[in-house]
């Protein structure tokens, strides 16, 4: 029989160090060219679309999630596990948790890899799961000793905090601002669904980490192109995704654009910036390698 | 939890009277555009492709099915229901049976609207899980006193009419050729990957009703020309997978292009025709649909 995880199981069995390492793999398997990460295809249902995300590890197993953009937020979501061989099913997993949690491994690979040794503030702006599951991986990476969360709605950022503290053991602080949350931070996670700037540029201190999760195509973005301009790294766990995007990339046609490298060739060229700014877009295929990593 | 049905419980619990009911309600949402029923889409894995052909019934649910073209003959399929409210799964379907059943449930329903109602002799060409699942289907549409079997290998010709028998509890004769198999044939069915024409469109007898499964595109098909002229009518289950098609459709740019009318069109117009060709192509959504009348 096929094995079902739920997200229960992935709470339960999936560790933010074990997620950074096998994502750390991943990024290099499909720089390397042996995990293959093509853009996602959907199809237009009238009330919503079916977005399918897939991957293959050679010689090792193909895979997918699926999810949906009908408005039944946040629905669930399904990924599936083939054997290479054989075509058979060794694994689907149900539910919300695997994704963000691939998502937030994978920024803390990034973190891992391009942020100071020695970073030890973070600041969140944003309180959804995209926001949790960073935290969940950078604190795997990095001995935090103070974070920052902002939203603007006040209940959700102190519960926030407090799940921080519960769920993780990590001491966090709701703040009145986005700028008290960033004046100063090692580390700047912003992770909403805003479509215009949440900060200004100037805020981050030079020698910053920045991971942005947030919309970031042109003229619907979470940061300005000021940001673009401070940094002296920019780097994305999927170029391919970036180029998909309609309306296009902030990056796109300006000259930032021919800086941008893929995260997995900074991890195999030990390239390094001094302010960093990560755009997570979703690799493909990374949430079918974590659910191998599971379940074979 | 979520349920996943496996094949032992597709074949247990699907019977062809009801599915041929299902699909025929399915054919006919479609037609009225409850059922939607966008083209397929895939992805570019290197060495196969991940094909996902979705559906969703307008207030009840969305959903999918997915396969591979990698060489892992016949690999697992995997079929997905979600609830359109909430966006919860709400089964899953691993393994091969449902999608070639869904595609014989089709073909019931066109013999059982399209075929002469005294129907009673069969000829199948191939004798692969489309040819079977077809019979399994017309069966329970038409009383067959006679099926005509032929495929290229003896040896499975004869176990494919031991089988019908066995398991459909219908005489079946296994032929010498697809001429003897087709000669004065009511119901003809077409189930093979043969690039060129398996038969000669002269030994369809007037009036006969014939389905085709396999290739139906220009240069590769495994019928001629010849047989659409000989039909006055020509119904495919999807117009909008036909116009999809690369290389084209076998139909595309002829005369009798304009001609080709949608299953549901003809089940809602009561259209019949005397010689009829079912251009069988899977319709969209209704693996999901058959998923739906097994779980919810």
């Amino acid at each position: 029989m096929v094995s079902v995880l739920t997200d229960a199981d992935i709470r339960a069995r999936l560790r933010p160090g074990q997620a950074v390492g096998w994502m750390r793999e991943a990024v290099l398997a499909a720089h390397e060219g042996r995990l293959r990460t093509p853009p996602r295809v959907s199809t237009d249902l009238g009330d919503g679309r079916l977005v399918f995300t897939t991957g293959a590890l050679e010689g090792e197993w193909f895979g997918y999630r699926s999810y949906d953009s009908f408005e039944t937020d946040p629905g669930q979501q399904v990924v599936v596990l083939h054997d290479w061989g054989s075509g058979e099913v060794r694994g689907i997993a149900v539910g919300n948790e695997l994704g963000p949690r691939r998502v937030g491994a994978i920024g803390g690979v990034a973190v891992d890899a391009l942020a100071r040794s020695n970073a030890e503030t973070l600041a969140l702006i944003g309180t959804g799961t995209q926001a949790f599951t960073q935290l969940w991986a950078i604190g795997a990476v990095r001995r935090l000793s103070g974070v920052r969360v902002f939203s603007r709605d006040r209940v959700r950022r102190i519960a926030f905090a407090r799940r921080a503290s519960e769920d993780l053991g990590l001491a966090a602080t709701a703040v009145e601002s986005a700028q008290e949350a960033v004046e100063g931070a090692d580390v700047v996670v912003l992770a909403t669904n805003s479509p215009t700037p949440v900060i200004d540029p100037a805020w981050v201190k030079d020698g910053a980490f920045v991971t942005t999760l947030g919309p970031k195509q042109q003229g619907r973005a979470e940061f300005g192109p000021e940001l673009i301009d401070r940094a002296d790294l920019v780097v994305t766990d999927s170029v391919a995704q970036t180029r998909a995007y309609d309306p296009p990339f902030i990056l796109a046609g300006t000259p930032q654009h021919d800086r941008l490298i893929s995260l997995g060739a900074a991890l195999s060229g030990n390239v390094t910036g001094r302010t960093v700014l990560f755009c997570s877009v979703g690799l493909a295929g990374t949430e079918a390698y974590l659910l191998a990593k599971l379940v074979l």
